[in-house]
């Protein structure tokens, strides 16, 4: 076969991929329909039983099979239906009987959510719980802060992936609060009234949404409402945007002059510069955000559709809902690599914290200068800032600086900006804190994926 | 003064342009300093009463005092540090010690989002209770439900507006739970280890948020996270783009060839054509819906940032979080007035519901082949659709050739297909489902906006 | 194989998958290598005629080898080069010599655009001159003009289709000019300088161009600038967003109400209305239009990469570019099948054009009061749309309205408007003027892609 | 008044902000009126010098006066048409017979957009010159090229730059061949027939377009095609990301760590470390570039109106249009600053160069491996690559590591690896080609703009 596409043999797991494959979705139109029948004779609109009957002669149904007859009725949903219909016998009468393509489409879509983010919560979880206890390694080793790129004051690198358990846990959550809202049975008809099973329309919905172990919608126009599928897009899209960040830190750590973290692999880095050790895998879990943050517009685009609804969310929904899928699923693996192969340069990171001459720890002296020698905040950070710009002009170490100009002003207390490892702040508790956070969420979150 | 934005003349409230204007913008960096203060002084870091002495001397500055300082110094945020510091006398001393400037910036915006998402929801709510009013008024007002822009079966113009009941409560869910990871406390310094407060951090932090009313982060890297304020932009778009269907439905149904409903106004329709009247604030919606699903991407953008955070959002979410505020407020008083000129022509359904002669009526005569006279339902559909090729290629009555082909077969059971009012299915108790989901999402949504 | 993707069975054409084929692709990327083996001859840097060995041994490759491969080196383009490099024989030691990865990949992907826009500029093509000759077919079939989806006045079915071969012509035009800009040979070596090859990089670069028939950009950093690609996927997008336009048009000319146009189909409508008959085709186009849209933010992000270049728009890249290209093939695809079996009712246009009972007439009026009657501009609009106010009011037919009001004031006058055929003022020569500027269009664009 | 909108204060020059004002906007509109009065005066629909009365009574209308009228007719055209009538006396009758308000907007629009591009590209122009003139003097400048931020091989600062030029000056062409679209005169009413003017609208129309000094669409709907407008702020997209590029650089050489590059500025960095010097303008311009990319949605969203238009793309262009040009013209102003205080450390350039202990010079060595010693290619990359990574397990130096395993096979032929100077390939002849490729361009724009 010609294959054209990266998430068919580069891009997500198998897992997810079975998740989207033609025949998972094939294999979950028929459970609709058999718990639609189940419905129906819970109404008393079908004999007993044609819903096992229906799973067990659509079982024995392949996505070409349901080609061949679309190929001559032009509509996928009604060719399935046929099929059905001629090979499931006496019950085959009854089957699709009231409902509308997209009763079976969308309450497919929903079991396919439930299934997609089983997988995307799974892996995530692993994420936070890696990064959890890395923080926890590593809550003294000692390294700077940047802001803008550019040192700033010390932090450790506990503290650094401590943030990022508490960013990603947030998206834990978005996912979950999403899930109620998408993962629901939509069973309502041809306009959302449920018309053809007289007044009995709500216990055909009801049990078949039993069957199918899901809650149903409150009412739908015949389908699903779209802002929950450009809800759960967003939601992916901040999730490969919070890897893209983590991403994007290993891959300024691992510069040649930084140097503080690089991923451990044997791979070739460049085809023709031997010497190349590339952070790829970061570079990929950057670019595959890219995608994913791409697939939000689709996906907003298909809440104004017209009256009950068009047709025109169905072909993009077919590309960007599995497509988005995957390529947060490879971005998870990716980001759970690197992370497992990261080395630490705690050396290095040591390093990089001189290599200011001490003006890292400007805040700490203009603290002492206020605190200690009564000086105005403003005043002191004037003149701490025309003291750092000096230095520069004369390439002198700023502690030192500081020493000559306010040594005898501050006197011992200047002893406390000397050492880094003195300037931590609470990093240590909010650690503490932010794991605690994912904890709460986690037991929070009882999953409708579940 | 040049102004070339408008939303500052054209679109938007009065008091949403006052939530994000600059001196209130300026009046919320002076209140979060004036509760870092407070912070300050409990953790005995500076004087007791400062706070209230910050506030007074912040009260009297103006925007373009600050833009004075910064014309110098080329950092907004230092300019107003350094105006209280000069100007609160002694307090001035210890004006935002230990804080950087995004403590302020950060804390500011979640007070700036409360204020506005007070305003979007209170507006939401009326849009959806003056839904919910229609949707009761209308419950038994018959019309002709449309899919693919085409006619399906009949439902009520009720149930047709409970949809939205129901979809724009799950858009007050959404930024009710968003509201709870955006409007947040960020006070935790240079990096997010408080390092300047020595071991007293977390009294400084939280007593700032307890005056400011807001929780804490629990832990932060200097900025609060960006995943939050892609969140709710993403929302926000969301809400517009369900807004968008709603104005996109009385666009249509406003056509000359519909007119089942317009919007009353005494407005010129076209500055060439006398007679035009047309339906203008709908379509400003679907035109401002465009705007809000733009912002979306700078906001997805700003969350991989560099370490502990790079500047690359400052720019963006200065325009993008006003803007986009603005954009959801002008669509939601849109959609409200909207609503409350809607011109409902009841004859018009009505007529328009026999315009397929029958037609439309071709679900139910299926039915009734398959329950009633046992035929299967695949070769039921496939009859009736070449019954219906043939009265559309003869001009014929679609339930006229009914009666000829199955009036034996079906009798008296026919008769149930002539009239549309009578294939309305459970559209009234699906109707008061809608209501019953949005009073449990008022309820539950407690809502940290209040 | 498990699929995941729909561009593999469902959207795109069977040429235009053969284009990003992984097979192709590796083709093409052996293609390159024998350029520049060409070059490297050309410059004495490696044995003559190994260009054709290289082609020789290459064309035994398969993707699965190449996968093989990179499953140990983890680079898809070093494992290249080490196969041919041991495949080749004595001329195996100078593949690859002095390429850095994206010189080969670069150059084929220029080789990739140049076929896929050959598809689409001949697929544009056939669409625009389909569209022309209906335009001169329906010059005089009369109908009304909408704007605000209200009646405006009158036109010709014939000029609302020359629009289309207008606007169409433009993408025709900016995709020929893209094409010079991105179809272009980028060998350069590892950061664009070609200092492998000692002096004589400029003969390598420029024999292997010309083998390829390509131009040379010329200075490249590594990799091809990005800004082309971006552009590419902006006239994409773009594309098929008119092409949205003109099914929009269809799908609501064939509204019920309106039926002035629909597309012949046998095709079922929907699964449980058996009379159903929907525009799916053109909703197929408006659906995929969005996911056109979506691509252009992966291709804008990827062009502000780090230095020389970073990885992260590769992944991002084998998604969005072949996606994009078979996102607007199926669009030409369907977009011209739309055309050819649409079915214009003449009947239904004459009959709708008197619906608003003579008021589309309305400038035509007004026109003739200033004309004629020396009334102000603005003083005959508001007078005839408080007439028209009024006709609504009583039911009342307006241009007998008019009569009654101006009858004596205009005389003979009004008789013009009484007739939609009178007042199309230049029509017939605007349908020729579009139809001169797309030949004046095709006949400029000699054409990257002949 | 209250101002929601940095563009009025912060961000934009002031002649953009002059562009895009409602008072030129009120001018242009005022302008195109007269221009339209002159073609009916020529197609004798109107007395002659009237024109000049238009011009002459318009130029007192403020934007004000339009509001009140708009207040009560709920229409901005024509309430400035109304407003037209009454106070330009007896010409005043024949003001904007036959326009519809499109014809004013969209060529104002054009005149605006003329306006608008003539800034933007003088501006790039300015950033080009000066990039190519730094190209020239640090033609020489040598350091180290980095691909995915990894040290790659060495390169010329000005070869770096010259890039900048080549890519810069393809927006210069976009943007030049997109005016050619883009401003165009639309004048052609209603619905583009020109009905009003009988036979005569091709005169009002052209002579109209010549009295504004531009050339007429061929053919419109009655608006301008939007895929004109699209294309604009895609073209304005990928120049933000262009400079965005530029500015990442900027960013990545000003690092602690790699320091080869910094911006030279007096401003604070932190408000509360008084050391910091953060790179905040290439900052910024990196932040509003994702502003620019954002708009691209709603221009590409506009292209699929409703028939002959709808108004949704109205309140979308009041919005993304002048915003777009604003955010493009600081981009540009910041690019130009920052390379006007770039101050180039060339000493860190050299120290970085030797950082990776002579392994940027591995590819150099493989070629000497291949064509002086005789190895294949990949074995010489294999082997390369194996040392290379036993030099970091060790701690040694690359160089020194290949002396010894080749030094007896390559002999004299190492020297040439030693030295990075050596190793620039046809870095001068490039950069020469890229100046010559920029004034090649300049010199075919002959510019709509103008």
């Amino acid at each position: 076969m010609v294959d054209v596409c990266p998430f068919n043999y580069r891009y997500g797991s198998e897992n997810m991929r079975e998740v989207f494959s033609r025949d998972s979705m094939l294999r979950r139109y028929v459970q609709v329909e058999a718990a639609a029948m189940r419905g129906l004779e819970a109404a008393g609109l079908a004999p007993k039983g044609c819903w096992e009957e229906v799973l067990r002669c659509g079982s024995e149904l392949r996505p070409e099979d349901v080609d061949e007859v679309e190929a001559r009725l032009g509509h996928e949903m009604a060719s399935l239906a046929t099929l059905l219909g001629e090979r499931c016998g006496e019950c085959g009468k009854y089957v699709h009987l009231g409902l509308t393509s997209n009763d079976v489409i969308d309450t497919a879509w929903a079991l396919a959510f439930r299934d997609a983010l089983r997988i995307i919560l799974k892996r995530l979880e692993g994420v936070i719980e890696f990064l959890a206890s890395l923080a926890v390694k590593h809550s003294r080793t000692v390294m700077v802060g940047r802001t803008h790129g550019v040192h700033a004051i010390p932090l450790t690198f506990g503290f650094k992936l401590a943030n990022y358990v508490y960013e990603l846990s947030r998206s834990y959550e978005r996912l979950c609060e999403a899930c109620g809202r998408v993962v629901k049975c939509n069973i309502s008809g041809a306009v959302g009234t449920m018309a053809a099973w007289g007044g009995k329309g709500l216990t055909v919905r009801d049990v078949a949404a039993e069957a199918l172990r899901l809650e149903p919608h409150p009412i739908t126009t015949q389908i699903a409402p779209r802002d929950g599928f450009a809800e759960l897009l967003a939601d992916l899209a901040i999730l490969a945007s919070q890897l893209d960040r983590l991403a994007l830190e290993v891959r300024e750590l691992s510069r040649d002059e930084v140097g503080e973290a690089f991923i451990a692999s044997g791979e070739v880095g460049s085809s023709t510069m031997p010497h190349k050790r590339n952070p790829t895998l970061a570079e990929r879990v950057s670019g595959l955000a890219k995608v994913a943050r791409s697939f939000i517009i689709a996906g907003l685009e298909n809440i104004p559709l017209m009256h009950e609804r068009d047709l025109t969310n169905s072909s993009s929904e077919r590309v960007v809902i599995p497509h988005a899928f995957l390529t947060v699923d490879q971005a998870l693996i990716d980001a759970e690599a690197i992370l497992k192969h990261l080395v630490v340069d705690e050396e290095a990171m040591r390093r990089n914290l001189s290599i200011t001459k001490g003006a890292v720890m400007s805040e700490c002296v203009m603290v002492k200068l206020v605190l200690k020698a009564g000086m105005p905040r403003h005043e002191a950070h004037a003149a701490l800032r025309k003291l750092r710009d000096e230095c520069i002009a004369r390439g002198e170490d700023f502690l030192e600086a500081v020493r000559k100009a306010y040594g005898d002003l501050l006197g011992e207390e200047l002893g406390e900006c000397l050492n880094p490892e003195n300037y931590l702040g609470s990093a240590e508790s909010l650690i503490h804190a932010a794991l605690k956070h994912w904890e709460g969420v986690k037991g929070r979150c009882e999953g409708c994926w579940r």
